[in-house]
């Protein structure tokens, strides 16, 4: 007997194959004989065929991809395949800006620097999928108390307290924010002028989701202010940062260039999540990362 | 019925008289009065007495006083009161040698750079006090495989291996190296040109022990050779780096200018530890960071 009829492109990526295959998959070399398609490049206007039955999008955040899904089908993103790493790289950006080394590294005299510890600080995290249940497990671990916001502010595994955005505590009883947010209409500028007003001089604002959570002139501003004091961005709006534009000479600011997800982990971490679903598709079981086109992600 | 009589100098430190109260100690004005000193300064000499039986000295690292360290009476060093934070800025560290933050600081245009997790890394961690052992549950946490060096190569909570300083798998079966050592004789250039070349090129080497543990001039030069790729140092030989020191110009060195403990967490730190040893002296128990003469910490 043999699997689902895949088809894997317009690119076929390292291992995506061998990932169908091992997940119990017949890779088919045309759209129009594939049940599955596990899709690497951009829109889909014009590929889908009304056999296709599912599709496997290579992304966490799939706001390119919206205007393409439909409800006469599967639809399933990367989310949470990189959660691990990405989650490692919010913590990285939160110790360096808690601990100053962004102004370390730009220093070129001996200069001690005070800061206060994440363990025992509040640490808001905005979206609790799988990365920002990662980071949520990962603060806790370095003894912060995490304040997990969710849309329907369901309890979080390993946070002090559940929350969603309308609890003005999740500002204003905190000492940095991380965000790890889809983009969506209701997730665009949740960091603005008015919500980075009532965080303190000492916060941090991370974001490794998507760079439209963050109001990057309102931080930029704000910084200046003096509250929040510092920023770590691996994610900008506009994205890629443009050559020039203020957030890169500012002292307070460490943009890393979506870097969260180098190529290379990108690609195993697909490749896993590619032969998990496949296995669940053929055996008729739910698959991970299923999108639901009303809530874009 | 009295405690301890305790004197707090030569300088007095935030907290550190309410401590001794706290901890059930009677401060006395004058050290010829003092059964216990809490000493915030430098060098003893001409200060002690017959009559002073319990020297606290206010530094985890002791090599200062270590001419007047004697047999006669009991020395205490605040060995581990300052673990959990100088943990947390070795964690930072690697986070950030590993992420490659400090490329990233230095950019001034978007360039994506890739990384290798912490997450299924192995690390060496050189002494495991109360820092070393702290730093290995935080990077236990974060899913990297930790051997612990120590001078017996004893068991280490959370380590997967304990070894010594003689095997040298902890250089060649190793991803990155933090240490986190006492300055001693022993443990004066362990990481040297021998040792550093053993390391690969994705390799990081953070130190907040005590900046002898790394040859500078070796370590320049092993980063210049392309191995190992990074390296944190909150503490260096010499220290202060002066200015002008070619490690502030390495693209691959981050300096943070001894900045783990800042002054308000070590006051804080302290107050804690002699509160704590003050109480455990008044009830005749085994005191916190005693200091052995023959191993120099």
């Amino acid at each position: 007997m043999s699997g689902p009829a895949v088809f894997v492109g317009p690119v076929e990526q390292d291992g995506l194959t061998d990932a169908v295959r091992r997940g119990g998959g017949t890779v088919v070399p045309r759209v129009r004989d594939a049940e599955v398609l596990v899709w690497t490049g951009g829109s889909l206007a014009g590929v889908l065929h009304p056999g296709v039955r599912w599709v496997q999008l290579p992304a966490a955040g799939v706001e390119t991809w919206l205007p393409d899904v439909d409800a006469g089908r599967v639809w399933t993103s990367a989310a949470g395949a990189y959660a691990e790493q990405v989650a490692e790289h919010a913590v990285a950006l939160l110790l360096a800006c808690t601990h100053q080394l962004h102004r370390h590294a730009a220093a070129t005299s001996w200069q001690r620097r005070s800061y206060r510890p994440v363990a025992g600080s509040r640490v808001t995290v905005l979206g609790a999928g799988g990365t920002g249940g990662r980071v949520t497990r990962l603060l806790g671990a370095l003894g912060a108390r995490v304040v997990a916001v969710t849309r329907d502010g369901r309890p979080v595994d390993g946070a002090e307290r559940a929350a969603t955005l309308a609890d003005v505590a999740v500002w204003t009883d905190t000492d940095h924010v991380v965000a790890v947010l889809p983009s969506t209409p209701a997730t665009r500028h949740v960091l603005d002028a008015a919500t980075l007003a009532r965080l303190t001089p000492a916060s941090c604002v991370v974001n490794v989701g998507r760079g439209d959570a963050v109001d990057l002139p309102a931080l930029l501003a704000a910084l200046d202010a003096g509250r929040p004091g510092a920023a770590g961005l691996d994610v900008t709006d506009p994205e890629p940062l443009p050559d020039g534009h203020p957030a890169w000479a500012h002292p307070d600011v460490l943009v890393t260039a979506h870097s969260a997800n180098p190529p290379d982990v990108l690609a195993r971490g697909l490749a896993a999540r590619v032969e998990e679903n496949v296995r669940r598709w053929a055996a008729g079981r739910p698959l991970l990362g299923r999108i639901d086109p009303d809530r874009g992600y």
